[in-house]
């Protein structure tokens, strides 16, 4: 008898009808003889429902009080689910993020959670029933109502998983795995059987949305396997796993990229201490996320110091980073927002030579210019014309035969 | 600085806009330099949608998940009340029942409180704050939420003031106060400015439907004094509170009536121990609620037995009784569902004699016919035909001077 721990997103049970699907598909996992909790969001668009009428009441409505508000989505969809299942003969039981004690700090709106009392899910399971938990919600240690911010219930069901020792979190997504790569780019893109937790981090943060980031930290921190499966399809999904020996074969995983970069380069600014702090944090403040930089070796004391970030923030950057500029002295101040990210992921770069060489290679054999380079242990980014980013995912799906499953 | 309690249901925050209103009343009550706890019920409509969905989900959706579900309703209610006074510069804080500790037993959909922890609601007024909680709900031994039943967000204002020992507990209705009898009925009918607990009760319970009974109880239990005011216009409500001396002047305070009734007869039933129950009994198993009770001494070993019930379950009893009657050998069962109950009520019945007579005597003056009468220390209850309920209203209204302002 396993212990699997499944989730399900707002748009699986958007609707009473979709709930019940929900509850056969709970039950079909027990009939396999396994013991079950289930984490559920709030049904879609129930939360921006919630949000509507706090906007009504405030501007900037308190954060406290929005945690308290919203925190009710989940909670109509525990008790429906658990009536459902009723409904189909199977006892089961719904709590709160309080009532099973998924502690949390006092960061409203964003709570991070510190500890899970699973004895009370323990005593459910134990009596033969199936456990629901609201996802996304949490307390705090004076008994306020917290929410884990955007994907919070990915992140709930890892750490139930995690406190109950779980054998497989099961997460369920409209999509039925982590793939190559984006299938609407490259229609020979595959489904991978497994992936790890870094390289799962590597594509998660790189736009593969499939997974939140911080379920993934916390599945990797304490090793519990993560599957992503269809709501809607029967599949094996995609296991999110620890790195294993046989992994070893493979030494690309996926391809991540994104549309929505832009770069902003200021060219010959004095190389002195302080000098990236001195650029980044303006741009910091003004509440810019900031996602690759780099800076070469200088050159007769002085450097040219390059960064990207979402498209959307270009305009309000380049107008903070030429005055910052001024007042630094640099020679110029150049921005771009055509261009696009690309990333080779994989754990196999580790023991491989030539992934690298190989990359650099296809991307000239179709002369495609990199502008920019920056690599991690398990991934390398290349900063390439906006227009020339799709062709550069299918020469390199095809360069690392993605489609061929040596994974 | 006085403590007090404010309860709005469900219209008086049926919408942002409305919330905002309640916002407002509560902010003028601290003008008033009060602390002040607001307890509200669910945005009106709110339980009905929940409940449809829960319907969707199960045909007898288990009680402990309903409550789950339905509690959200008030969740809602108290976080975007919070919002509204904080949008008005005033800080506040919102509970649910759990949070603040309001125990109850574990009887779901109707539990009952049995204790509330005062202590969190006292360290925010001390701090300044509005404090708003949520109605109608609690939390059992075992963390399960529990709902009070119908009316409850009452019955949680009475109990919390009770807990905090509150000067008094406001609970604002769609009417102004408690009336002396139904005005649609006799225009004359004058608002009370007081009222005791015994004689709210006994109007209450008779159907003028103003304060739930079980509040009432709680009410005049910890002796809280209770006002019932209007959430849309300005004015002092009615007091619901102790006997005091003054009050002793006013003979009756109120005429309450009851269109709903029947009434079933046992004729010549043997008079033996044991016959009430016989008859009652099986009507009770088949979950019919039985109002007035009356027997007559009896005759050569034989009585009369009569009750009134709701019209509504009328076919259904008479059917029960008529076999019981064979059973007991009855000498026949009659039944009439064309009757109306009126009564008067006040507490100066226990110390004026003539009350009744008054009564009688008015009555037969207008010609209509008493079929029972049944009488308590506050109140005396008569039944008539249906058809001269509304003119007999009128008719005591007037003899017991009741639109002069005795009280």
């Amino acid at each position: 008898m396993a212990l699997i721990v499944q989730k399900f997103g707002g748009t699986s049970v958007g609707s009473p009808e979709r709930i019940r699907n929900v509850a056969n598909r709970v039950l079909r996992e027990k009939a396999r003889g396994n013991q079950v909790v289930v984490v559920v969001s709030a049904m879609s668009g129930e939360t921006d429902r919630l949000l509507k009428l706090a906007r009504e009441m405030h501007r900037q409505p308190p954060e406290r009080e929005l945690d308290m508000l919203i925190s009710t989505g989940e909670q109509v969809t525990v008790a429906l689910l658990a009536m459902g299942l009723e409904a189909l003969g199977h006892p089961a039981r719904s709590y709160t993020g309080a009532q099973v004690a998924i502690q949390t700090d006092s960061v409203f709106t964003k709570a991070r959670i510190t500890n899970i009392d699973e004895h009370r899910i323990r005593a459910d399971l134990d009596a033969g029933r199936v456990v629901v938990v609201a996802g996304f919600q949490g307390v705090d240690s004076e008994g306020n109502i917290t929410t884990l911010g955007r994907g919070g219930s990915d992140t709930t069901a890892v750490a139930i998983a995690a406190a109950l020792q779980a054998d497989e979190c099961h997460i369920y997504t409209d999509v039925d795995g982590v793939y190559t790569t984006d299938p609407r780019v490259e229609p020979r893109a595959r489904r991978l059987d497994r992936i790890t937790f870094e390289e799962m981090l590597e594509m998660a943060s790189l736009g593969a949305k499939v997974l939140q980031t911080r379920s993934v930290e916390f599945a990797g921190k304490y090793n519990i396997p993560v599957r992503v499966l269809s709501s809607f399809e029967e599949g094996p999904g995609t296991l999110v796993t620890c790195e294993e020996v046989n992994m070893e074969e493979a030494k690309v995983s996926g391809i991540a990229f994104n549309r929505n970069e832009a770069k902003i380069t200021m060219i010959g600014v004095p190389d002195c201490p302080g000098i990236a702090y001195a650029i980044l944090g303006p741009v910091s403040k003004a509440s810019i996320n900031v996602d690759m930089i780099i800076q070469n070796v200088s050159e007769q004391g002085k450097t040219d110091f390059t960064f990207t970030l979402d498209k959307s923030d270009f305009d309000k950057a380049m107008e903070i980073v030429k005055r910052t500029g001024t007042e630094l002295g640099a020679e110029k101040v150049e921005g771009d927002c055509r261009v696009g990210k690309l990333s080779i992921v994989g754990v196999g770069m580790r023991s491989h030579a030539g992934i690298a060489s190989t990359m650099f290679e296809t991307l000239a054999r179709e002369n495609i210019n990199i502008q920019m380079i920056s690599t991690s242990e398990i991934k390398i980014s290349v900063v390439v014309d906006e227009k020339y980013l799709e062709l550069a995912v299918r020469a390199l799906h095809e360069a690392f035969g993605l489609h061929q499953g040596n994974n």
